[in-house]
């Protein structure tokens, strides 16, 4: 059984508006995917959240994302490789500057949203990001999405010198080459607790999924990102954590 | 004769739009201010802008400011101390971010327009201001107005464990307690570059100015606010450059 | 006893963030003052929200703010007269245009939070509103708060050419002025529906108020301001709007 | 000889940024496409530039662009078709509620930068944005690319039912289907101020244009697209204005 690390969004408030159980997931995970103030999150929040992630010993990971409060950074935009290196310096320095004011500091990182999405499907952004991670610190890691075959982004990885985290939901349908079904398709999201702990324990003992065509996905994973928009997401990262911890 | 450290604001273009010219001006001073992006800058043209910096071996501070894009920070907004003390966590973090991906590093913090004027009128404002900038790094100094009086603000700082750079204005016309002269008001701004370069030298000198009611002002400052909004205050900057180098 | 119009601060959400349950009191209440985008609501949410009150033949107020969404538009910023006119056109224009697509239209004006309670205290910028408005359209409507005399606004806005509509708050509590008590003073919104109902049968049938300072305020006002931010809130509409329909 | 329109991109200053020299180029075109406050612009601008159209008797356009300051609207975005009708009817409202305060109105709407090209592409976005003009002023005609076959366009107008004014470009070399070569291509933008007015004769004149390939394209058009940046592109306005004023 590998020990699978819990990763959650978080700091997705923003201003006068809330979002997300953070104060109650925080306890029950291992690393916090924190927004950095281009797609959710402000200074305030930024510094609530880390204060939390650090009473609680979880590791900080800058979240940042194309700068879209509006749009929540899920509408993809068509920046520059050097726009986008020059977005991910800002945002994880932000949020290492409200760290190091609280004696913490960012340790990976974890594009959100379109970025991540376009970054899956576009190699060529792939390897900016990996440079731009690389450039910020050759040790912080960049967590991303763990597919069919995880080869091709060693590969890049290992040219551009960088470590890296792959992850899988327990929660989200995937499709037989390991990319999330939409979730606008149905099914694309689970709900049922059960079945979302059964799809953790499958990915932590390196048991295949069936996917949406019905074959088979065996996913090598280092985390799992979990969810704590609301009570029934965090029950459910509760028994997460006691399966995988049972085991 | 003691040295002035020469200061300039710098890194104010934003997007498309451009201000300052700041390729002309960098060559001939020590300390450039970069705003972070809430009054004016993006990331694109803070990394242009720390780039120069580095490449001309000159000192990069952070400019913090309200965010008010629009308002380029000149307006005033009723933010409360832990409102401030984040936004200058995440702005100096942020400008930080851009450095180290060059190598570089934030070396100081002058707070921007109307931050910078609150800050100067309200002891308890410069209080939050102070200990941000120590919770963010205990050996970062502050860089604040130089003025009749700077004892409290010497004591002020003893008290919060932080350095501060005194800063003087070689084109702009004093009041007797050492606030600068309104830019409404007539006269408050020095035009000629012979005037200015003659008042740089009495302020290096030790020398005292004669302020708008007809007093003298004896000014204890480290470093000196130059501009390069245009080419004749380039023009200034050299010509200071030059004579205080002279002596 | 005087009818009085109920009206609700509505649009508050932003992005992917909700705030206020719009379709739950909307149809309790007789004007829905829509946010502008300025500190709340986005083109999306102003849709939605004027779709809404069109279907409840509810009459929409732009409720226009300073440019400030992180701050909700609730810090003070220290704009020009011309500033102010500026973003009141734009905001009021815009909502304007989003009532237009649906058959509908802005029918009067309620500045919001910062903006609102500084038009309160100073006397030359509720000129400035009163002029903006005007500008916009001579037939419109400008609601601000019923004080102990309002006879000043009154004058002014004969001067200034616009009608006005007073409101007055059920659930709020007032000093002898007839400013309301600070949030942050204890005792400031009454949380108790039988106190607030009570509250607005007093305002309703011109019955004196005690005050914080115990002495009685008797406020002449033509809408009652409710709110729906959450389940009780609603419930207290729902119960006001049957006390002052039994009269 | 036809008459053709000169339209100018203006009121694309920002807060303290300065661009164009609208108060040069303006009384020497006929329309005014003024941006809107998403990727310039903002409500003080709006008030300047809608103030001197009115002077100089220009018609005034709506600009409106996807929401991006920082990208000048350049950057492509993938928003939703009920996305691009909100954020129409937000940016033309509040032009149009800048225009109501100094007595003008809207009376044409011209996409920015990537709305603008994302439209001419995708049939779908510009079915799109006709109903959101449609449902904003049936009378409001919009503005967009002539190329080589406009009855698509037109057809697709005839079913939404709004007119449509197209604009060919004085100063910029053409692909054979009529769209505009890439400013990124060499020769892509035309500095000659004679072959300028050379290739703004021959669109009036209805003649061909010789276009990237050798080939020839006939435009059909009813206004020019202008520029007033710097002052040899004013310059250069001056000379077609008096060369198509002389036919």
């Amino acid at each position: 059984m590998k020990k699978l690390l819990l990763n959650c969004d978080m700091g997705e408030s923003f201003g006068a508006w809330t979002m997300g159980l953070d104060d109650q997931v925080m306890p029950h995970v291992d690393c916090a995917n924190i927004a950095c103030g281009f797609h959710a999150s402000d200074p305030g929040v930024m510094r609530k959240t880390v204060g939390l992630a650090l009473t609680h010993g979880v590791r900080i990971g800058a979240h940042p994302a194309y700068p879209d409060l509006a749009g929540f950074g899920r509408r993809s935009m068509q920046c520059s490789p050097q726009e986008v290196t020059d977005m991910l310096h800002y945002q994880i320095g932000a949020l290492d500057g409200i760290c190091r004011a609280q004696g913490g500091q960012v340790s990976y990182v974890k594009p959100h949203g379109a970025l991540y999405n376009d970054m899956m499907q576009n190699p060529e952004l792939l390897r900016t990001v990996m440079q731009a991670v690389r450039a910020y610190d050759p040790a912080m890691p960049l967590m991303l999405l763990a597919r069919r075959d995880n080869q091709p982004a060693r590969d890049l990885a290992s040219e551009c010198g960088i470590e890296l985290l792959f992850e899988a939901f327990a929660d989200r349908a995937y499709d037989r080459e390991g990319y999330l079904v939409a979730r606008s398709q149905p099914g694309a999201v689970l709900h049922d607790t059960e079945q979302v702990v059964a799809q953790a324990l499958k990915l932590a003992s390196g048991q295949a999924l069936t996917v949406s065509d019905g074959s088979e996905l065996r996913l090598d994973a280092d985390t799992l990102c979990v969810h704590g928009d609301n009570p029934a997401a965090v029950e459910a990262v509760k028994q997460i954590r006691a399966a995988l911890g049972r085991l």
